[in-house]
């Protein structure tokens, strides 16, 4: 999808949506607004990702749209909407492919319209930005040639114009971004970067790209399947394991810098930044294998983990505790524990897996439940809850990654539930066996607030949630124990929980979560600027842990902020992979001057 | 093509492929070899890659068709044969991918049918196995799950496995094959045996994967395109360089060795080895950094490269000679010759790109033509050569990199000059005016001895011409100097040949080529099993280079040899990438203990 320039076939039909897409075009031609907003649906919903707004953003219904055009119409001046692939119609909807083109770039949408009075109207409609006119990406037909034919007595061989840039970018010639953090994300935006042309530098405290995966248990695996994990441009070789091991994972990170030639600097820290309005340009102080550096970029992108800071509470007595107490993420793995007495604090993914790893290396090992948890066995999920998009099933059905990644952001946040409850319906009556036998242990489940799980409570809340690859069968079996309860406070050799239970424990895990993103904005940055910026990820659902009002989009997340030239960037792989995109080209089109008025940025309803 | 396993789309016309398909498996389902044989053109070619023959070999009309046959069709049990897309039909020829099984594996074939006597025989018949049944490679739907799921005291992770191999195989456990040298033919076998389940170590005498190319000329870059070279399983992304830097080349090569987990041994050198027909194994010593280690694999394949081992003339006064003098695979670039006097003996592909490098660095520079060269101009190449199956238009019309390889697999050698001539023809007609100056700088220049070109020249004597990249400009321009004819002998400081001319050297270059494979077997093992399997490489077309007779397959690439269990395996990245899928699965078989027994084993005609 994203892969191809070339110009879209011409549709084999004359369908609604094909008349819808002409009659559209030509009211926006004619800057009608009202009679463009009257083409949507009383409740219906545009998701544009940066096409339009130059951010990324849903509005709702007529209304939303006219307000949308009304701001955006003339600077963008669409054109040239035309079916991608035939359209297609399912159980009253039209659904249709289109490209698109604006003022300055070339867009991909995705059209499903529904009868309203008789009329074709549009229920959801998706406009992307795939590219900037005149910084088409050098891929494909556009590739670089690489040897440099003829004679040319300045010739400069590829790995002497490495070395150069090794040598300047960061020292004595300034990168235009500097991306905090060298994960999936990170990397993945510098390889957009790279290939964009911005320069921009990726900083990272490990010692190797992929240590951010190597340093964590030792038993650790994707959660996510291999079809939803592919970077951009270099996908994984089919041999790929459905769900990679971490240092597999790592080693691949590890090549990827090499091979998209992302400039990045291992063993760095970012100790302190601050922002001059005057200057638009970012004081940036790293330390880099014990030397300190100065970096002045004019863009700072965060890209040190949605789930990356971790929330370790202040429990009274952990002073006195005498046995070992870490962070889920500090957590080595289980060698060191056969024979020990555990205590986990927590029930989410890191919990169990981590609970699962001791219990397998003869570790005496407790839970505790703090609160209710979703849990979904992984073979279900995979074939109920992604199949139809990422599988190989849907490679068979002929669906890209690339396809599968724009139904996903086609499906309105607002409506989303919808369509997942009944998922989470099937996987109930799938697994009711399971399902039992863990509550007949004691355990706490839930289908999330309204029962549309995991991913909703992933996109909501980023928390709550176990995917089962076996260790549920442990605390249902009684192997690992159950105790339920807030911490009171820690003896020198238990965990007390409120009713007071008293847990011995050589060993206490706090596998208690991550903080929002805008806590690294405050350690790095100040407290000022994250106050500033508020809260990131959650949708506004007026659910646990994602309190409104409604935004209707991941807050803070791959768009601007209430802090100039300061981004949010992370996610799961599929998330880096699909917003990096958009990312990297509001950053292209700063770094070529660009104007880039924003619609609807968002404001800000809480701090953390 | 090689990357599905489903069944093939059933075929949507009933036209002569499908029919001949139908009549030649009744045919041989009745055991009617005269039948079978019958259904073949007067004139005509079947192509067998491991499936029918357990060997790489081209059979030629019925009478051909029908000794292959009576020899393997009981074991073989062909059956199954389907069109695997519709059948085309121009200019009278009549095109049809097809699938086939046999008793042990799958296949999949090309069929062009003629019309001869009103009925419509097979022309060109093109055989191949992909896999074999109960050995299906773990990819796409057969993937491995990677993480285990359930719970395992037992569990032994990934980066525990690969640690554990690594610290046994080649020491206590010993492989079943041993690969010398790891460039991209290794490490292409190596990564199809690591996906067959085959243990086998790859040895390379760099420190690091990828330095065989490193270390090269400082302006190499490849000279065939990018949709031309890929490797196996792991594709270039779409942003990779037309004409990938040696450096580049080598990156991807290190990277590709770690994400396919090749068991590899950098530092290592094969210093003896010697076969034992009782134990039907061989003894391999090598030194690993320092380290002397004695190697017991079934197998050993010599992938040290098809130009590889240094032709290095022995001239008089080579001892007296006071400046500094090299071979071509030895030169380190040009930097330390500005104003030097270079005298460069050969005018193929790496004397022009040494020329080139050292005359833009400042060198004065003549080179040595001995004997007449074929020079074809990059872009022309590209585009008339190679640009219907390896290119950004193959891709656009469908073509995909499995098929094209197997398109080129399916014209046969005897008659593959006929397809060649008219594109060089037009090659010629397209640079006129280039050849016109080239010529009257008074180089020698030629198309093959029958016109045939570039590619022809490659597959018979893997030498005689260069892929003008713009060296060939300097020649005509005199920027480098032209000289002719034999080297007589060297003096303290000169280049004298044979008609008296004396060119004044500071450094001498050998672009004098390379030789045949079992060089390196001599070296390696003992002359003795060199002079048994005997000259690799070449057609026997008896053309300049190739001496007869006729064998129609490169000799002793890819399948067995007069030695046992001794393989050589190289070539370009097509065909590293290609051949080392059959190779393989020859290796394959014999690990698992299947009988393989091998029709039409190649006698030897020629020592080297």
């Amino acid at each position: 999808m994203t892969q191809t320039l070339d110009s879209p076939p011409p549709a084999v039909q004359n369908g609604p949506a094909q008349t819808w897409l002409a009659d559209f075009e030509a009211a926006l031609k004619a800057r009608d607004v009202p009679r463009a907003a009257g083409m949507f649906a009383t409740k219906s919903f545009w998701r544009d990702l940066v096409a339009f707004s130059w951010n990324i953003t849903t509005v709702e219904d007529p209304a939303g749209v006219a307000d949308l055009l009304s701001t955006t119409l003339e600077r963008v001046d669409p054109s040239g909407f035309a079916l991608e692939e035939p359209e297609t119609t399912d159980a009253g909807v039209t659904t249709a492919w289109f490209t698109f083109e604006t003022a300055l770039g070339r867009g991909r949408g995705l059209l499903r319209l529904k009868v309203e009075d008789d009329r074709p109207k549009a229920w959801t409609f998706l406009t992307t930005l795939y590219e900037l006119k005149g910084h088409e990406e050098p891929r494909g037909v556009r590739r670089p040639k690489g040897a440099e034919h003829g004679v040319n007595r300045d010739r400069v061989t590829w790995a002497e114009k490495r070395q150069a840039e090794a040598e300047t970018l960061g020292l004595t010639e300034q990168p235009y971004a500097v991306i905090v953090g060298g994960g999936q994300g990170g990397i993945a935006l510098g390889a957009r970067l790279r290939q964009l042309g911005v320069p921009a530098l990726v900083i990272d405290r490990y010692e190797r790209p992929g240590d951010q995966w190597r340093g964590r248990y030792k038993s650790l695996c994707l959660h996510d399947p291999v079809w939803y994990d592919h970077l951009p441009y270099l996908k994984f070789p089919d041999n790929w394991p459905v769900f990679a091991p971490k240092d597999k994972i790592g080693d691949w990170l590890e090549s990827y810098v090499k091979v998209m030639e992302v400039p990045y600097w291992s063993s760095t820290t970012a100790t302190s930044a601050s922002y001059s309005d005057e200057d638009g340009e970012w004081t940036v102080n790293v330390s880099r294998g014990g030397e300190e550096i100065t970096l002045h970029p004019k863009q700072l992108i965060m890209a040190t983990g949605m789930s990356g800071k971790p929330n370790i509470p202040d429990l009274p007595g952990m002073d006195i505790f005498e046995g070992e107490q870490h962070h889920s993420s500090k957590h080595p793995g289980p060698d060191a524990y056969e024979g020990k007495r555990c205590v986990v604090i927590g029930s989410n993914n890191s919990a169990f897996d981590i609970c699962g790893a001791l219990f397998e290396h003869g570790a005496d090992v407790t839970m505790v439940q703090r609160s209710s948890t979703h849990i979904v066995k992984s073979d279900t999920l995979m074939d109920i809850g992604l199949g139809d998009l990422y599988s190989e099933r849907a490679i068979a059905s002929g669906m890209t990654t690339e396809k599968a990644d724009l139904v996903f952001a086609s499906l309105p946040y607002r409506i989303m539930h919808e369509f997942q409850i009944p998922l989470y319906e099937q996987m109930a009556e799938r697994d009711a066996d399971f399902y039992a036998r863990l509550e007949k242990a004691g355990f706490q489940h839930d289908w999330g607030d309204d029962g549309s799980g995991l991913f909703m409570k992933y996109l909501r809340r980023g928390s709550g949630y176990y995917i089962d690859v076996g260790s549920a069968e442990l605390v249902a079996d009684g192997d690992v124990e159950l105790a339920h309860g807030q911490v009171s406070h820690l003896t020198s050799s238990a965990v007390v929980l409120e009713d007071g239970t008293s847990l011995d424990a050589d060993l206490v895990v706090y596998a208690t979560g991550y903080g929002s993103m805008n806590g690294w904005a405050a350690d790095l940055i100040s407290q000022d600027v994250a106050d500033r910026v508020g809260k990131c990820w959650g949708l506004g659902s007026s659910t646990t842990k994602d309190p409104g009002p409604w935004e209707g989009e991941q807050r803070n997340m791959w768009k601007p902020t209430q802090q100039d030239a300061l981004w949010f960037h992370g996610g799961n792989l599929h998330q880096s992979r699909h917003y990096s995109l958009y990312l990297a080209l509001q950053l292209k089109a700063r770094f070529e001057g660009i104007e880039t008025p924003v619609y609807n940025l968002a404001p800000v309803h809480h701090l953390s």
